[in-house]
């Protein structure tokens, strides 16, 4: 019933838009029955850089005007990989033309948008048409390994989750201004940015919302210097959450861009009452994991997660023949394609994305109120 | 000036006793410079088990009367090992009799009771009398390296700490009911037990009062089996607290007897503006230092603390040859002498101590007001 | 000078002919700098499966012919991923008609043909032909780190390796025989295969040749089943070797298809007298670095071979996001592309290739003789 | 039947006297079922020192003549701490004398002593008297708990072990020339210092001994400079050995003090065909234990070898309280004395010290000759 190959359409070409742009080219060969695609085109503000990157990136063509290219009849998808101001109005035109629609995380700025995009994604499902938000970390073989290895009670009920997302470019007090520190484009700071991985693993990973968030923000560094000289930094550069589950799980979260030494260090412990499993981002290929705790050589295994029955390995290489960080992406791709294909619903949905915004948000409302405890709204 | 060797009495004979027993043992084999002492009694209730035990452990004596020991003129230590709810009275006691004091942490189990305490210690130390808590992680070479290499700016100026300390012996809901599961005989939970050595480790490493402390406590496991049957459990399974100092620095702190799989993992990472430091106690003797972030080749270097440069181990082994846990109390008893000797004041203080106490009780605070932040109490 | 797009053929399409595929595909992506490049043929015996591949990998063609496929006007470059018995008979053909060639390791599996494909190569070099082997691991970001360290005399004079590598895809005694496991077909066993990495790594890092070399061989499962049923295994399963350098410095080897649990533990320890690098192909991004071993916090650091000013990092993605095995291809297509533009000898040259099999011969030599040093064969 | 409590004399006051003096002062505190010990004498040359370090490590007297003091009456015990040299002839006499005797590694400096030393035990053992040799790696309870696992077929049947001892005080090229680096006081260099508890812990890990060998020697720095002048290093700097067990196991060793940054690096990779351990002693309460490797969780297990169910662990502290280096001697002088006390013959036996040194001459003849296979001299 899908017609072959779809046309692709990917707006933004820096670095999420380099990201996408390797997961189209690639995906038909790692993932050879997924539905053909013909990278159709590239778009941006910049016309001479965009097209110097489509030519390289593999892409038909390029455009600047992203509201031409939705309404091609030769484009099926639209992956958006903008700055997420510009999410909610790309993604509702799409969904209106009809077209399968791939955001980058965050689904966008503000948890009202969000829900209006949310709605048109239910609306659009109804016509056939699929929304997905990009997670990528969802494709990482070891963490599907840990969501399934909980499910089958490996580790038994889950009791805690010790989680951080720690970083360091802006340890430097002399690192420059840049348009992420300010509130008004930005939207928000660390929390926003690598908090939001953080929480939708811990969706992912449990299957268990969370609904109360107690929260703490810093900005450590309170003025930097750019273009424009001396400039107050308007978003936080650390936050700290204790977050509770429907269930009673409790987790910590400590997300930071000035961890000296941390490069992209997502790590992740979760503790159960017969197990534990542990996952840092910068051993993407390894999983701690313990179960039979009772054992006399009991101890957290190091699982190299490049063997075929690990979730997407059979697509790649032998064992051991270790993954990168942009092959999730590609990953993303496949599943996004097979759901076009199988007419199900991609995952994580819209509605996964605005979860973890109403998080987001309940912790900065709790960080305003000197770190009270606040429900999370819910509800669709 | 002294007189030696000096008697010594440790009251308490478990867990601690044993411990401090072979430091007292050892201490002069390894630092042939402090006072000579006398193992002369080993106090405890039960009359033949602590006559065994100071058989076993090279006391001379047992006693079943901690009065009439402390007054006796061949005592001139009294190291008190006993649980928390009895360390006032033997230690205003001691004093009193103007005998040293060695205190097992927590100095009391309640504020007013480790107020009078540094009173009385301060009073004594006017005549001479030395006073010090336990808080044997402070002679972990590893850790006093890190305050060294803090002290030296190695780092940097500090801006974050991540700490938490991680056991599993209640991870199983079967375990059995114990004393240390009802309020009121163990005062609290993991927070008071665990969180304590944290706490200090944090005013050890920074030298750096907490200020502010927001937390957060839970009792996973509500119910127990002990030999009276079911039974509440009255304390905390794990807590949760985000710390500020007075310079500003930011902690997090994670303690848990449920996570399993962790055995005894007190874990400390301390990012400065120039580099970070990473600790964890199940690997006592090795430190994670990362400085100098610019060079091609920086990393968190893997440091085996048993060179003759670093604290203590020039009494101990050739490089490589690892030390235990147990050698941190034969350092402190080692520390402890020498003050007496040299009339300086040792340290930690039962000031330290009451400083400790006056965080957990602003955790609690916070715990019991859903988590908003409480500004911990200062003064003498 | 260079006509662009230069079109390429691939000569094989099961493991290597994939990541051959992969590489060509993605290297304008990710290193605009280079020529361009055609996908024109992708080659095999099947026809069904070799065009099914070609479709899948973003070949425009597939055939079955290679000799017809080298004579190609539309073929610049032959790139030779068949098993290592035909890699003579095509690449001298190929350069005989005038095309660069890539020819996957081991260069022959015999010396005399080696011998005679370095001949061969050096005569078209004069024509302006380009003729490398793929090597591929010389491209891990983290080897080039380290030679570049050992270069700059960051851990002193080098004095012994200490090498190994390990996979455990025949530790199961009843793993199914293969024609890998027969001499006549795979020319030797894991000496051979995981062997040849370890000696070019050596000569690579180092910049000095082996001269000398006592071994040992292994076949720890004599005999097993396969389509034709039992069947004696000819080829080692395990090699051990101690080689000496020009300059004296001493490497030891152990390769091994029997270690269990080890997937593709290429390691290597390099001690030099004021350092020390260690390197473990399952943590491909990592390097493990000592210098200045006088410091008070000296050890090893743990450095994540992330940052742009590691080799080929500036071309892929933001510090502390990893690559993957794959991508060490694709850096060594970029090589070899801009060799051939700027008309340099791309390394590892043939001479190279070869220089490893005369290793390797006499390990084998050796251990025909008990372990007996032998001396390795030099000159052209 | 034993006579308690039992008189030691330690000859030797030096590092290894410090060690034993730490276990003889201890054993009692922790082993209380082992017959009661009186430090009764320690033995040394410089009558000043031993009588200050007997005042420190606790015994009642020092001595300088150690032909009296194992002829007096009130000494049960004689350990033999003295350089190698001595060995023979102290435990030659102190047998006589009806001595229970404990003897340092090596056994002696020649096999031909070592040989009459076990004859001798042999027939002390029918009159009743005890000789062990202190290989103290038998006592870390992560090695034990490897031979137990081995044993219990918990990794299948071994066929790789791959070894090494690396430590670095000798890498700076400036360190001074000692008597250990002269041929004929020291015997040999780091293949009889460091080598020797390799190939032991080979034959206790396997219950099978080393049948034949092939090796090589390497002295990196040829001269050194001490007190008497530039001088000849006569011992080896490094050696490298490939082992042959009776059964088959292949093992490769390498021992060097000039490791740059391994401190006490002696590490143990064992590979079966069900699995594997790896132990590192600078990481002595750790264990790695792969099995089950079929598990779609399988890894190597990091095990924190201090729970109570392993090998000696209920004699000291609660799980996660790690142990340090000189805890194994206060454990095989628990078992020593136990032997005593049971009348059994202890392990590791004299017959067990001189199948080590057969071993290393192996190697040492094997090295003369190019390393060429030697077959290990057997028999009593």
């Amino acid at each position: 019933m899908t017609r072959e190959p779809l046309g692709v359409a990917v707006i933004g070409y820096s670095f999420m838009g380099k990201a996408h742009s390797n997961a189209w080219r690639n995906v038909r060969a790692f993932y050879p029955g997924v539905p053909a695609v013909r990278q159709q085109v590239l778009v941006g503000r910049d016309e001479a850089a965009v097209k110097e990157a489509a030519s390289h990136y593999g892409w038909a063509e390029s455009a600047t005007d992203w509201r031409s290219v939705i309404e091609r009849d030769d484009v099926d998808v639209v992956d958006v990989c903008t700055p997420g101001d510009s999410h909610a109005e790309i993604t509702l035109a799409a969904l209106a033309a009809g077209k399968h629609v791939l955001v980058e995380k965050p689904l966008s700025n503000t948890v009202a948008e969000s829900e209006a995009m949310l709605a048109a994604a239910r609306e659009a499902e109804a016509r056939g048409v699929r929304a997905m938000i990009g997670f990528n970390y969802r494709r990482v073989p070891a963490l599907a390994l840990t969501r399934q290895l909980i499910a089958d009670g490996r580790i038994g009920a889950v009791r805690q989750v010790r989680a951080a997302y720690l970083q360091d470019w802006l340890a430097d007090a002399d690192a420059p201004m840049t348009w992420r520190l300010r509130k008004e484009q930005a939207g928000s700071g660390v929390l926003g940015d690598l908090g939001s991985h953080v929480v939708d693993q811990l969706h992912y990973l449990l299957g268990d919302p969370v609904v109360a968030a107690s929260g703490h923000l810093r900005t450590f560094v309170p003025e930097r210097t750019g273009p424009q000289g001396r400039e107050p930094v308007t978003v936080d550069d650390a936050a700290w959450a204790t977050l509770e589950t429907g269930s009673g799980v409790v987790a910590s979260v400590e997300v930071s861009r000035m961890a000296t030494g941390r490069k992209n260090g997502l790590t992740l412990e979760v503790y159960g009452d017969r197990g534990s499993v542990a996952f840092d981002l910068e051993r993407l290929n390894e999983l701690m994991v313990l179960d039979r705790p009772d054992d006399v050589a009991a101890g957290a295994r190091r699982v190299l997660v490049t063997e075929t029955d690990h979730p997407w390995l059979s697509a790649w290489w032998p064992p051991g023949h270790v993954l990168g960080w942009d092959h999730t992406f590609t990953s993303q791709a496949a599943d996004f394609l097979t759901a076009i294909a199988e007419g199900t619903s991609p995952q994580p949905s819209f509605a996964d994305g605005l979860a973890v915004q109403r998080v987001l948000a309940a912790i900065e409302q709790s960080a305003g109120d000197d770190g009270r405890r606040v429900a999370v709204r819910e509800g669709a």
